[in-house]
């Protein structure tokens, strides 16, 4: 495959008139574009690399925590507060737990309806089967979309139990961890890593008995835990489904902008983001060239069984074909 | 760094000596290899090259179900099985989801103590934080350590709740899903991925109630699969804390080799598991190489400065590191 043919495949003009509609925040260009992310294909990265000057200006809002913590009502309740200042936004769902089932979509439909047809708002969950590349660089990417369609806000929510998920929420200029009261150590597993990268706790059903516990163990971890920017995260206790404590975490999440911002932050914030995001993109935009240029599936199968019937060492072989990567081009 | 620079330091004797040492299952040599594979050393790599041509042997036996579904009590009880058959056993833990404090040096010694010190049984946590190129390659390499080792069986535990842990089981002989009646829906979220790549079903705590609605589920999504290899996942009913159905599933994993046996398809399972980890093998060795040679921790730095700033766009950065990989050498 040829890069200058994928070029020509894409019309310079459907491009620009692509990223005019995506810029006007075009329902449909919108999906279409996440649609080409999740695809891997070539167009989005013409699309991205058009949109990226236009990006930058919105905040985007990381959210994870167990399954069944209440995310998604937690993320509406927000959305709608937020609407109430008048901002435009963009939500992110990804589910990689989904049972048996997607139904991402109908999700969305679901959601979509309780914001009665809201403009301002637009949501998109992610399918995270067989993503190609990981998802957290997809992610990023949307995230990076549908700040240059305008959106003011994007949220990200996300289940917070696989490394994917601490990618995705890393990527944040907020990151909001949430926990619930009466799961139990069995269950109310979040991976250690994400209790650090909390820039604000909320402890949502917390009606139920069990909150002041869970408010202890989060102070408890605290003491032992050593933040570069010297902020205190909060713990803020919620009932998505009623509302109680949705207009006290948006005063928390802004107050921690304001934070950022008064003490010079913000940028060294995004600097150390765009450090991991970066890497990311190098990892998969690599072994996306390898396979394609050097590597085609014939040959990796016939490795692959040589490899098998251990006639070869895949130790060695690894170590031949990253040395001879690039070699052949041009 | 130069590569021949790293051959040098480590004398090949000294590798030679150590390879020695892991193959007669020294426990002190397999504990210090498996540290070098967590570390991503290069001498990890010396290592595996050495031990691959003894590997081949061994069983890998991939577990996951839920957090709270009695994966560790059902892998040492299934191991306690194995050792009646005079089967020498590798066990690798991997929990990513260890609430708060990791804990698995501790957890690795109680359950030691359990099996009285038997020599024919080795095992060991995978701390999963900070993971350089990821689990499940990690993972991979410490299962054909174990089998060059001379281990009968490698036992994998991993929590069945993100890509990390799809990875992990996927590069199994047999996988076994766990799951256990009576969680809800809102928390028996093992990835959809997972009950497909199921060799096996257990259904752990079986005398609860709800085993026959959690079996009935199992059974009406294997109406709707389709297995390349045409098997039926058995459904095994254990009590894993008094022992109940361990001989029965240790029999239905013999079973499924048979199977396979007969069918002339171990090969191929094989070789579709070595297309997986050669790509997995790859993506990590590009990155590491590029990170090593191309762009050192300050030019990243920069970029991502420049970037955070937007003076400058990833994806065309991102295009351009990726065509001058490879170039400086020689």
């Amino acid at each position: 495959m040829s890069s200058s043919a994928d070029i020509q495949a894409v019309p310079s003009s459907s491009i620009a008139s692509f990223v005019e509609r995506v810029r006007a925040g075009d329902v449909r260009a919108l999906s279409r574009a996440i649609s080409a992310i999740e695809d891997n294909s070539e167009q989005a990265t013409h699309l991205l690399k058009a949109l990226f000057p236009h990006s930058g200006n919105a905040t985007v809002i990381g959210l994870t925590g167990a399954p069944g913590a209440g995310k998604s009502t937690l993320v509406d309740q927000l959305a709608r507060e937020f609407r109430k200042q008048e901002k435009t936004i963009g939500i992110i769902a990804v589910d990689p737990t989904s049972p048996y089932t997607g139904g991402a979509i109908l999700g969305d439909r679901i959601r979509m309806q309780a914001h009665h047809a809201d403009t301002g708002i637009y949501i998109r969950s992610m399918a995270t089967r067989g993503f190609l590349g990981g998802l957290a660089p997809a992610t990023a990417d949307v995230a990076t979309l549908l700040d240059a369609a305008g959106k003011d806000l994007v949220l990200v929510e996300t289940v917070g139990v696989g490394q994917d998920e601490i990618d995705i929420v890393r990527l944040a200029d907020v990151t909001v961890v949430m926990l619930v009261p009466g799961m139990g150590d069995d269950v109310q597993t979040i991976k250690a890593g994400i209790m650090e990268i909390a820039d604000i706790f909320v402890i949502n059903k917390s009606d139920r008995e069990g909150a002041d516990r869970v408010e202890r163990e989060i102070r408890m971890m605290q003491t032992l835990a050593v933040r570069r920017d010297d902020w205190t995260p909060p713990i803020v206790r919620t009932v998505a489904s009623d509302g109680t404590g949705i207009a006290e975490l948006a005063k928390s999440i802004a107050s921690y902008r304001e934070y950022l911002k008064s003490k010079d932050l913000i940028l060294r914030k995004k600097v150390s983001n765009w450090r991991e995001r970066l890497v990311e993109m190098l990892r998969k935009a690599l072994l996306d060239r390898m396979l394609h240029e050097q590597l085609d599936p014939e040959h990796l199968s016939e490795y692959a069984k040589e490899i098998a019937e251990h006639s070869r060492d895949p130790y060695s072989l690894v170590e031949q074909l990253v040395t001879e990567f690039g070699r052949k081009k041009i």
